[in-house]
């Protein structure tokens, strides 16, 4: 068993917490897995509880170790990071991140338009839209359930097996379009019974919504897409140049 | 009681969600109400339950309207927009918004600082940190628990009534110092016993997690942030220019 070092220049709280950590990194202590009681590692290692308290916030604190009211305190996994300054792509996104990406299609069909889809994609009169479903998986964990809409008059693509591949290319094979700018919403969701059972979390658990309109390099609309995003899964980064003063 | 045009060219579905709209535009349904079930619409209205669970599901998708698994659907609050391009400003969010801003400080004082404290705000060896814990309201109403720390050597700026003042103000004044850049970090959380009290909300809801280190204009750390938000209140908007093709 190791032991803390009372002789060391280091305070007992920060080698009891790199220990955890490294314990942690080094899979002793496993991604879910309910740690020892603040009791259980104050007689295990004879220091305080005090000191014991010090190392487990700090560790709540930046993300490493999360406490469940009534039922102890466990390990997180960690996020994967989205970066808002950076193109958007699952596939970097999961590789950046150590994950092999994957997915599958749940629905890929040419169907009524909604209202909203008319609006945001500048749909003609009777125009259809091409709704594709697909669920995407990081190291074959469900993560991500994506809803995306495209204008109906771009139905070649429907044609394509879009599990190998990229949406985005057969519109540039297809159709000369690229991807240009996009505007993007970020809120939370609690998972819908539909949602939690594709993404195979409890109904109800915190997602994040991803909502984003698409356009192509003549700023016409490409596609608008809704994304329900798992919450112990992701975080978003953005970079913020020249802020104003804060009121 | 109204009732739809079955001679117009306006779809049944479409004067229906209209209806509805306007009904909570003009405070006939209120925030949190639960509206008629699908049958009760379909028999008030004489449609077809299919024209009314039509309608529904677009107010679902807009966000107009939530489905509540076993209770109904209720009448959604618009969440307050923060635009992650523009200025960071609570008092400038809660305006655009509507809403009119106000707070009070929980916490106000000079602590010891955490290793995070201490690697992301640059301290010396024995340097303290000042927190300050504010909730932020909206029209009196709790929306978010923010924790800012600032760097010991900064401990002017503890003389002051926050309630009133504000911070940068105090920073420009006796220091010089203007923030600049910035990094965010955004993911859900579920709410603590302590921040659901605070923000009057149930333990376990869904929470927007705000993490984002400020810096000064020489590009030395201002201040680190870790704000709470009620999920229920907010969303992020964030444009992307020039997004690359997608896989």
């Amino acid at each position: 068993m190791q032991m803390l070092d009372t002789t060391s220049i280091v305070p007992l709280y920060k080698q009891l917490k790199d220990l955890l950590l490294s314990d942690i990194k080094e899979g002793r202590l496993k991604v879910n897995q309910r740690i020892p009681t603040e009791l259980e590692l104050s007689q295990q290692f004879q220091i305080s509880r005090m000191t014991v308290r010090k190392a487990l916030a700090e560790l709540v604190d930046e993300g490493v170790l999360a406490k469940k009211q009534g039922k102890g305190t466990f390990v997180q996994e960690e996020k994967m990071t989205e970066d808002l300054s950076s193109p958007n792509s699952f596939t970097n996104l999961c590789r950046r991140n150590g994950k092999e990406p994957g997915g599958r299609t749940l629905k890929f069909t040419l169907q009524e338009a909604r209202e909203r889809d008319r609006r945001v994609l500048q749909l003609g009169d009777t125009e259809q839209v091409i709704r594709v479903e697909r669920v995407r998986t990081a190291d074959n964990v469900p993560v991500m359930l994506e809803n995306l809409y495209f204008p109906g008059h771009l139905k070649n693509i429907l044609t394509e097996n879009l599990n190998d591949v990229s949406l985005y290319q057969i519109l540039r094979e297809k159709y000369g379009l690229h991807s240009g700018n996009s505007v993007m919403e970020i809120s939370v969701c609690e998972a819908t019974p539909e949602e939690a059972s594709v993404l195979e979390i409890k109904t109800g658990k915190p997602c994040l919504l991803m909502e984003e309109i698409v356009y192509d390099q003549y700023n016409k609309p490409l596609h608008r897409t809704k994304s329900v995003l798992r919450g112990d899964k992701f975080k978003y980064i953005s970079p913020r140049m020249n802020v104003n003063p804060m009121k």
